[in-house]
């Protein structure tokens, strides 16, 4: 019977964590557990800066943005003496179990810790890129797309009013997951993005060549390329230049950046942090261990931290066929 | 070979059925299709009003609520003569297959006609009740519950300032879920839907019980009540003064109505409903007939259009145990 | 020299007392004072219910709604008693002056405290329904604005879509002021508010008429009506009623209620609560007493605490008569 | 007594130009005058790319960003046969009068017209810089501010979580009104814009001072500088890395960039272009000539359009002050 656990954010924040502490805390009050909150990811593990979480301390931060319990990368946690150390910390704090809010990065952190900790270890996936495999969706992704669609809305207003071409570059180094989503849903003209294929510097026609055809047959008012962030040489900034010598009109690049971690959740991520973190808590009191909580098919599953990284997670095949049919036609 | 369709957008509008229409008219194109949209639902098909969409007559309409062509109830179609019209109607235009964007009421008006029609017809799910069978969401139902989400945040801060009870009346005549999830999402202290069973008048201990032991227990700052209409005789501004008076403490009630049908489409309505609107013309060309094109575990699916209201569709019910769990804690 | 002043919130609560306690703190902090927060309005003042307040409990709390002091109305305040106690409390705690932030009923118990006390007294104004005469705008005003053009406008998406009438209540129990601005802004076909005249049950064709007048002529696809509460006997719901009889016409009713008070404050409103937090401070420093600091044409003023709520502040004549003109139009 | 006028919008697009587009169809109906509106600025007249704008033209219009009539640059009015041709082309069309709605590059477009014009030239400002003089404000700058806002409050959240410093670049070529306002509004730690002096490339003790303060003093979380564009050398990315470099701590830029010039506009400036719209057609009735119609201290006014650029409006002293004593503090 477990008694104790500990519960950080770690890796770069997502909406809904928020919602996820809040969910972990009530649902440990529900099964008598005491619940102990670290500060700044795994560093607070490492200095023993934490704190005791009641369910007075989650009232009303379902709400935010961000993580009360701060997050951070942490390079410490990359050498043995670092693992070492978080695991003596985990058992001198009497706890029973950890569970970590954060993305496969924060994952291979739990998995470091594992053989020098008695305890169990479980993950729920809190990341806007949702490019961790065993979850449909993880934390922070709704939001996201919607913060960026919210953005590249308003640059629509704009492209229209001067007829004009617009770049609007959006996070997820690896994955095209919220730059497939936000196009699709913004409507935008061209999409660039890991899974659409590479795009050369001074090769450009792949891109150039929609543009002109659009813009010929469709009387378009404006057009909108999405771009995921390291899709070209030099960055989103670069290819709207070289876009804009290629036609010989201006094309202006939007770098959205930051802004798009940030907010107030929407409401598919309280709901699922809600759910993510109640069930965690949940299956430790049932004996989980080096498993993440995710949600596949609408049900709350467990799935192996080892292997949440293993498998690059695919994007929705239709709506990338569905893209590239019409932006051929 | 189809060469022409008609579509229409019928019964209580909701977000994205502009997306809807779009992703129909752009796949169309895409395959050759002529697209005839009806006004007003099928009213616009019994009285020929309706007009030809040719891809730029859909352009950023995708970020847009309400629908471009229009919604309505229609009666006359309740009867045998209207049936026998809007059949008429189809073969004179030549329409091979009819789209209708709508729910289950509207579905039953395209069952209605298939018997005097030569074509075929497919349904698309666009309310944001989400209680049509055979599809995980419609159209619709995640903006409804971000727009009720974003009243109650509001209703929130007053509560708080006020240390207050306030009652949330949202939509949902038969079913519980836009109640469900925005009073998760919301942190709702008590949640009142049919899913949860019954209120009567006069024996409130079930509602004023948990208020009494949360404001006892936890020092609550606030206390919200989320309640699906039609849940309590007299409505929720009587619930709101009975519960006053057993409480001895003013206790508020807003009636979210109308708000919640209209607004920009968040991401993922824009998503579905393009995901659905593309499918469902595919499938017309595949020769679907009598079918709802739905999203199951995300993957676009046809379903019986006769078998949409057959089953009641089931709330999350990980959702519905833990917050009775929490509540009662 | 003063050294130590209270502050409050009293009333009902508007979006940007936040950012207007946040901006007293830090101001009084550069004049080296320190501050005293009272819970609950003058409640926490007869109750000693009160905490210090320094720059790190001030800290982002400028972008939430509601007040970290909560507010209340305080019937205690309405006896001898009662501000007899105040006053005692106040001299108690040593402070020099209480700052109050709320509309002209607060403002009243302030000067019922006065005859009692040593110290200085001063308000800022902090209501949304802008009905304090001594400044432009009351801070929350330019929230509530937008917070009820944004229901309007997904109303509009509604009506638009079935092409229907419908009425929208908002907040103003004696002034026009919400409704008369939230109706221009979102072009509204029609406007009921104190200052455009009564409307008498049965006699309804001063409303009815510009509707029948606007559909015949202009093709309107949709006619909303922005009402301010207690507008017409039995409410706006009677209201919508009687009209829907007198057309033959389907006409709903949504009533905003206490969304209107709550939300993150808009940068007109933040900017408002600092300039008029820091200059109370700063006047309270030179003595000001018995005072209310407001803005009048962009400069931060005193008026005298005692005729904010003497003269009846007029609406925009120029909104009033372009709106009557355009709607007989 | 005119009988026709002609409308365009010129220069970069403001939330709020098709609210006062808007306006001048509805009032000048109302004074039965006929309007033309130009496409794509001065553009559209020099090539005759007009149409008639009617009430139902402009039905619904008052919620959207962008403009209706397009936006433009127009090169070929810097040269006298443009100008020549300009005026032949609005006397061809026997237009009465010219509206132009823009900044003041748009009005030294008019004022080179008119020598050449029989005809009456207004202006109403509408750019989001507010940097025009003879009205507080311009049309759109409102919502700039909050659009900026809303970018910063999410940035804060992920500052927060992460303890770190960010800038973000704000518009504002040749002023910081911007700036500063949502400086202020969003509770920034550190503003830097013209008017609070010149910050030079190696010399960052002005900027690196204050944090350095704040974080050894106040405890703070999070650190926000907004800053104006052009106003370091290499830009604000530049800044950022020698900042971090100095600090030897992470400092992140974002650049907001095109996302300030669109979105819904708010209700202030909804309510001022509708104002000043319906002000600058009723002023042309009474002969008004080579003005802008402007609002000052909530008065509509006239001012003469060739000095709405002669002087610099000043930013508010009262604030300029305060956030530099704060932020000294």
């Amino acid at each position: 019977m477990i008694k104790r656990i500990g519960v950080l954010t770690s890796g770069g924040d997502a909406p809904g964590m928020n919602a996820c502490i809040r969910a972990v805390v009530l649902t440990a009050s529900a099964y008598n557990l005491d619940v102990v909150g670290f500060d700044h990811g795994f560093n607070g593990l490492l200095e023993e800066d934490y704190q005791t979480l009641l369910p007075q301390h989650v009232q009303h931060i379902i709400q935010h943005g961000g993580t009360i319990l701060k997050s951070a990368r942490c390079k410490a946690l990359h050498t043995e003496q670092g693992v070492i150390q978080a695991a003596a910390v985990l058992h001198k704090l009497q706890l029973d179990a950890l569970l970590i809010i954060g993305g496969d990065g924060s994952f291979r952190g739990a998995l470091a810790i594992a053989p020098h900790y008695r305890g169990q270890l479980i993950g729920v996936p809190g990341t806007i890129d949702n490019d961790v495999d065993g979850t449909d969706f993880s934390i922070g992704f709704a939001t996201a797309i919607d913060t960026a669609l919210d953005a590249i809305d308003k640059i629509r207003d704009t492209a229209d009013a001067f007829e004009r071409i617009f770049l609007v570059e959006l996070m997820g180094r690896h994955s095209g997951y919220i730059t497939l989503s936000a196009g699709i849903a913004a409507g935008a003209e061209q999409i660039i993005c890991p899974e659409f294929g590479p795009v050369y510097k001074n090769q450009l026609s792949s891109v150039i060549g929609p543009i002109q055809h659009a813009q010929l047959l469709r009387g378009k008012t404006s057009y909108i390329i999405v771009v995921a962030e390291n899709s070209y040489p030099g960055g989103t900034i670069a290819l709207a230049e070289d876009i804009s010598i290629e036609l010989g009109t201006e094309c202006r690049a939007c770098i959205l950046g930051h802004i798009q971690r940030g907010g107030k959740p929407v409401g598919a991520d309280r709901i699922l942090a809600t759910k993510l973190g109640a069930y965690a808590v949940e299956q430790l009191t049932h004996g989980a261990h080096l498993m993440m909580a995710g949600e596949i098919n609408q049900q709350a599953v467990l799935f192996p931290l080892a292997q949440t990284s293993d498998k690059k997670k695919q994007i929705d095949p239709y709506l990338v066929r569905w893209q590239q049919q019409i932006a051929s036609d």
